[in-house]
């Protein structure tokens, strides 16, 4: 089979080098030999570490696509339009396999390319998109395909994998870890695509598409990132038996699907809670099956590599199937509600003068709103003063969102408390051993 | 596709209630119907939970294999010879395709069966075989098939984990908490193929075949059980921060493959120990990806048809591959040494008189092998007099195993020492977070 890549970045040369360096061990698992005939990129003479001999450069990435002697174009360009869904679509077009990492790309047009493979008989394969070396989407469409699958929850962003458990093992604060996450490369100059949990969202609707046969829905989820976690909420939750990990939760609730990635409040006993770091980990719930979790590396040039070689082998052995799992023409619209009735426990972090009658008025809310206390901690008070402030942090027993916002709001109305109330789901995990 | 299942046991009748149950979400992912066309099994008219109406019932199950109407044959009797090899063997002649859960016939008949489909053209699929409902065999087949692959390891029996894992939470001794196992059903009458790690080597010979392109070996495995595991055991491991799990690994050292099944010492901070109660787990290293791990159930009967289903689905998408990953006739003979040279820390405990000079004598053993100790820890003492014995638990810096064997030689020729030394491999393992 011969292979085009577009973007030679660090994934894109990784893969151009695992090509070159181990082709006879490929070429067993391929059934064929799998032969790199042309790469385009922004700089053609850039050492890349590999050599670039016999192997054309096409200073235009859609040139791929017309090129006769390619039978499977690689996407690495990345941007959910631009030159790469040009690209794409052009190689679909005439007749190509797609290998794409581009998770931006397929969760806005993924149906729609899909379905002009499908008619095209061709296939567009995209593991490296969701979870870097996890091999989480055939998990998802081919070894679990006998389950109705009714949860999946997952890990997907390693650096606010990063930033979460550096906070948690040293005690440091948000800011702090975050510029050491950006000056070590772990994090971009502008981190926001991450830690405002969009990237983790992108990777969620394409899983959640596979699990529950609907159309990627990005727009219809519930997106919040991981800027408001302090200090103090790790410590609390720590004493409370838990880790934060930002969560991407696609689940069956009632018929309609809900759709969220948010902080949430892992008990310390669970899989999930063991994923630290860069790793990220995707945990499927279904039946007759039960729970199976993967854990791997969710980002960096061997990982993400290692997927889209598989997917170039799975395409050289014609071991291929529609991208969701089932004809990408038959995938349903996703209408998650605003609020699915879903029950669950909530952790909540005030801060209230510290004066009598403070904790009176908010559980007042609280209770006015059917929402059950569960434990609630007045952390250590402020030094003196009645003016002084202290946090609060309150442990709820199961709500629904409708109550929980309603005594929200009452609570943000009271005037004994200071700042906008911190609101983090806890996990009902059913990986917990 | 029109299915026949051999053998309606707790695997075979759930196979067959979801291919009933859910006939039309199967329909949707394997591209066309799923029909259950005939069974077999020792009793026609016992209720298995679903209607036998429309299905064909045949008291031989290699009547199955004759069949016009039957497209794919399900073997779920059990046996590495007998029936069910009669029945794999014919149905492949005949031009069908087979999914079996058998990993006794897969280990000992897995390479020439695997030739016969080939040559047949048709499929042999096994996911259910190892690690029940984790797709483990499709990981390291497909979802990792870009790699170089150093090492499988894997927890793969659950009754053992179980026994292992409730051992490490009550503080009981094996004989109790076996007893209790076979009581609840999670152990057999006869437990010895499970606590000895015989199907622990089955499954793992399974692994390392696909992993690294060798005929499976079972004859060529160090298989050690459980059944010297003692409470003292676990609770020195805790001490020195481990549990202790059944672990199969395979792995490659110095060119030549290493493949053993042993109760071992894993860090409490990797996931393999967070590992408990009947779950199974598959861990992969290789280059470029580093590691994956996947955590599931490893038996029962949802998680073996959910491994089953996935195969049929597969098998009607033609999404199929040559069981191993590549030919069967290409695989290499396993040439495993006695010693690979690979180097391991230790764990020992000795049973010793208690008087004085007793640990120098042994020190002085260890040291004349080049073992290193790490530490030492006498335990409580016996209420008085000399001649009491005391339990010594020593783990040892890293040495290859002709030196341990060696040292162990020398501590069993003391006096001093009145019980065969139990020895335990401290893990090194990459998943260590």
């Amino acid at each position: 089979m011969k292979i085009a890549i577009a973007g030679l970045g660090t994934v894109g040369a990784e893969t151009a080098r695992q090509l070159l360096v181990h082709a006879d061990h490929l070429a067993t698992s391929a059934g064929q030999p799998l032969e790199l005939v042309a790469v385009s990129a922004r700089d053609a003479a850039k050492d890349r570490g590999f050599s670039m001999a016999g192997i054309s450069f096409e200073p235009d990435p859609t040139a791929l696509a017309g090129r006769e002697d390619v039978d499977c174009v690689v996407e690495l360009i990345g941007g959910e339009d631009g030159p790469a869904l040009a690209l794409v679509e052009k190689s679909l077009e005439q007749g190509k396999s797609v290998v794409t990492a581009n998770k931006a790309l397929l969760s806005k047009h993924g149906q729609r390319l899909a379905e002009l493979a499908e008619a095209k008989g061709v296939s567009i394969a995209g593991e490296a998109a969701v979870a870097g070396g996890i091999p989480c989407l055939k998990m998802i469409r081919e070894g679990l395909s006998g389950n109705q699958i009714s949860r999946v929850s997952g890990i997907l962003n390693g650096t606010c994998n990063y930033i979460l458990s550096t906070m948690e093992e040293t005690g440091r604060d948000f800011d702090d870890v975050l510029a050491e996450a950006q000056s070590l490369g772990y994090a971009e100059a502008d981190p926001g695509f991450d830690i405002d949990g969009i990237d983790a969202a992108h990777k969620l609707s394409l899983l959640a598409s596979l699990a529950f046969g609907i159309a990627p829905a990005f727009d219809q989820m519930v997106i919040s990132g991981i800027r408001s976690v302090n200090a103090l909420d790790i410590s609390c939750a720590d004493n409370l038996g838990y880790v934060i990990r930002l969560l991407g939760i696609a689940e069956r609730v009632d018929g309609s699907i809900s759709l969220s990635v948010q902080p949430t409040l892992v008990p310390k006993s669970s899989q999930l809670a063991k994923v630290t770091g860069p790793l990220n980990a995707v945990s499927v719930d279904g039946q007759p099956i039960g729970n199976v979790t993967a854990v791997g590396p969710g980002a960096g040039a061997g990982a993400t590599a290692s997927a889209v070689l598989a997917d170039i082998i799975d395409t050289a052995r014609g071991r291929v199937s529609p991208f969701f799992g089932w004809d990408a023409g038959s995938l349903s619209p996703c209408h998650s509600p605003d609020d699915t009735g879903k029950q669950n426990s909530f952790y909540i972090r005030l801060t209230v003068y510290d004066r009598p009658g403070v904790l009176a008025d908010v559980t007042a809310v609280l209770r006015d709103h059917h929402m059950s206390v569960e434990s609630l901690i007045q952390q250590g008070r402020s030094d003196e003063g009645v003016n002084g402030s202290v946090p609060v942090v309150i442990t709820t027993h199961e709500a629904d969102s409708t109550s929980l916002q309603g005594a929200i709001a009452g609570i943000r109305s009271l005037d004994c408390v200071l700042e906008d109330p911190a609101v983090m789901v806890i996990a009902d995990t059913s990986d917990d051993s």
